[in-house]
């Protein structure tokens, strides 16, 4: 809960600026609610859509419900715009897009039938429930797996590094030793294969025919049982590790920013650091 | 082993109830181990009913042993009620659903034939040989595993619904990318197909044929195959750190709860925290 | 290398004895080592056997070739019985299980044709192979983790007590839901469904088909994901606590019992404390 | 950036070396960057000639441009030859290998066609990748994995020792319980099934139809489950350990040999410790 100096005046524009972007209000956390299950209704929604039955027997009537949230989502992101203070730092930040794209394939989709499926890219909105419980624990243990897949970060390029090297070089081999009659047709369908056998997959769509293939397949999936170690040791280890000092985090101002997201804000900050939007 | 009071008339429903509800007493004991035994022969008498053959040769033979094992649990269901002090909390309690819950289907199969194979929860019932052992190691490092795993459940929670917001998106994806003619047939059936590939189970009953198919399901197996190191990796780290100080756990009485299962009683506590039951 | 009290004569059964059980002797080192390659190459024998191709070409031969291992492995063991003090306690011992079980198939292959393939259980007699580099690190490393995993058996147990319930009811529920034209055509097929899937094996030889089967197989497999994480977090969090303080090792005797194979004799011991055997 | 005496005469082949080998000059750096795209390019192009479709459309070409690519490595490798001051140590160091592995099949492809996509082995050349970024954090990283695996190479010898005992132990008895018609046409054959299942990736292309060896194949599932928390565990925790004092590794030299890429020379070394080289 900031703090917030009385004003005289509270423009319409702010009291809307309170309700849309921010969750502290009861009128703020009714709408935040709404828009989550606006967005998980019509998630549903194109999601029965594709089923072939329920689309014959009710496609026009989802297709109308689909149109309605997409109207809805419209007229959501366009008040968005008008009452943020910086519409196009809105318009380019993570979410902002994310809000964008959550429209546009209902468009396209007069162009282009099909790309109306792209709307269940509406499930990243649900990103922003975080924010509903934005003082809550959940911010704190996302960020703590972030942190620590930060901190691993260039352990993490390393390993994946050298796990695709890998791949190619045993792919490659096995496309040489087991050819096209045993469904390896070419080497990226047989580094498809070698994907699948190293991360323990194993769809069997295509599998190994001949002796000297098995045995090769057999050394790829024991490196792969014992390779998988090697990640799970890096994030264990830096979770264990106290990676931030612990007089350190309650320095920080427990808000956050409602145009780019951002946290660790100064307790005195006024202004987003990343944005500089108004806190 | 609760010192208990001595006390000159010991009614018989005192006698019952520690018989019934408690096993540090030889008859206890030996109720507990007859119980164990008459689930697990219970459970394997209704599996084997299942199997075509031995059903088609030995058929009504299974379902009268099946109908004596329900009679006695059904007895012994009301022999728990009569000789409980609240019979309400007990059958209200997790162990009193269960135990109903293991006598119902038999009785529903009368009405709605196959239902008698839910029997087979009967096996849930097992968890209460955790009591016969109930003063040993087992309670402590089960209890050791629920701890660590109450305190990662928001870490958890976090990463579930990271994952579930992946499966949603990729599996749309493809939908669009492969389409029906390749197993794809919804967004469901996809999403279904992104867990499947995701966890790294790969049935191989649907699995992607195009190109560009295929590069995604790649990286959707690299993904699976780091990210299984998140919650490994919270779960380690949350069982190397000791939880509770040293000096807290002897603190507590060495006794669960025979209604609720309840533990952590004070030392001097007569009756259940939770559950007001005498201990 | 321990030191032995020089001794006038030495008989030709401890000279023997030191040939056949010991490794610090350059006689016994050969012996050790042309024991591991006639062990490697009977099972590769054994192997080769079952393989149809090459056993209606060379099936004569290598019967013979396995016949002369049997009967060298035969005067092996009744060497040993001859020169250890101990016969019968060898003879009980793991080791010379294992060992007896290494010429048994052959003579029962007699009576009953296809068990002579049962012969690649003297795989298991490699495991003699540590004994050569007894006193290296490889000791001390498999103890290490054979420690780690018996300080966790107790957590493992109860781990393993959870999946059995949870694959015996969800195979149950499976079972019920999707019937058996879609493979699942008996309870236990369904418990052996949910294990190949909780595990993440995945074969596919059996999938669920209707929507909910789907579904309920989508929640299990997330589970298996996750509740994957509480083995390695057990052994993880095991290993990286030190178990025995840092002066105990040390205190022992570098030396393995060549009957039990027991270690961490007292320094000042001249008998094996679990068998008796002179060290 | 290591401080290098100022010196009058640079000689050509001063100068040739510096780009050729370092990169810690503009052109040394460009040759990197020029040669990581040559090699990325390269495979991309082998890849793509062994698509039947793209093969029979652009063969002529590809097989071309393969050829100039050769060519190009081949005078590269001749530069690198002549310049560096060892010529024999480099051409038998790793790196030197690999570099010449990677012109090799399109010269053996002349008499044995199909040889030249082992030149997908260029893959390997990459992680010279890593040189470009040498006082970076990759090589640290890249280190501290490789450091964490060495430590643990003898438990990870037994660990593997133990599982391919089981593998084999386990193949036979399906072999023997299963037996041909069930796809278990032989030991290898059966083995290589017993390491499809440990491991977790599950095929399908064999899997047990008996209810023993269903029942069998259960247990291996259930193991291989539990087991690889043994690796992870044993990587975490040597993870989870500081292994290297903190005041020890900044006494050494930011630099990289480039013949060996030997690192942790001594703060005042003039030559590679390991091949002599001059650094």
């Amino acid at each position: 809960m900031e703090t917030r100096p009385p004003q005289a005046a509270v423009s319409w524009k702010q009291k809307a600026y309170s309700i849309i972007f921010e969750s502290d209000t009861p009128a703020g956390r009714a709408f935040d609610i709404a828009l989550l299950w606006a967005i998980l209704l019509s998630v549903v929604v194109v999601m029965l859509e594709s089923v072939r039955s329920i689309n014959a027997a009710y496609g026009p009537y989802l297709r109308a419900v689909e149109w309605g949230f997409t109207v809805l989502f419209l007229i959501e992101y366009i008040a968005r715009l008008v009452v943020v203070r910086r519409p196009l730092t809105y318009a380019l930040s993570l979410l902002g897009i994310i809000d964008f794209l959550s429209i546009a394939p209902t468009l396209i989709s007069l162009v282009l039938p099909g790309s109306q499926y792209l709307l269940t890219i509406r499930t990243l909105r649900l990103l922003r429930v975080f924010r509903i419980f934005k003082l809550g624990r959940f911010v704190g243990e996302g960020e703590f797996i972030v942190r620590a897949l930060k901190a691993s970060r260039y352990k993490i390029l390393v390993f994946l590094t050298a796990v695709l090297t890998l791949v190619v070089v045993i792919g490659t081999l096995m496309y040489v030793v087991e050819g096209g009659q045993n469904g390896f047709t070419s080497i990226p369908k047989s580094i498809y294969w070698a994907i699948v056998t190293l991360t323990t997959v194993g769809y069997g769509d295509i599998s190994p025919v001949t002796v000297l293939g098995q045995s090769l397949a057999s050394v790829l999936m024991i490196l792969g049982y014992a390779i998988i170690a090697v990640p799970t040791g890096i994030v264990s280890a830096q979770m264990a590790t106290p990676t931030v000092p612990a007089s350190a985090p309650p320095a920080f101002k427990q808000v956050i920013c409602h145009v780019c997201q951002a946290t660790e804000h100064r307790p005195e900050a006024e202004y987003c650091w990343r944005c500089g939007e108004k806190l």
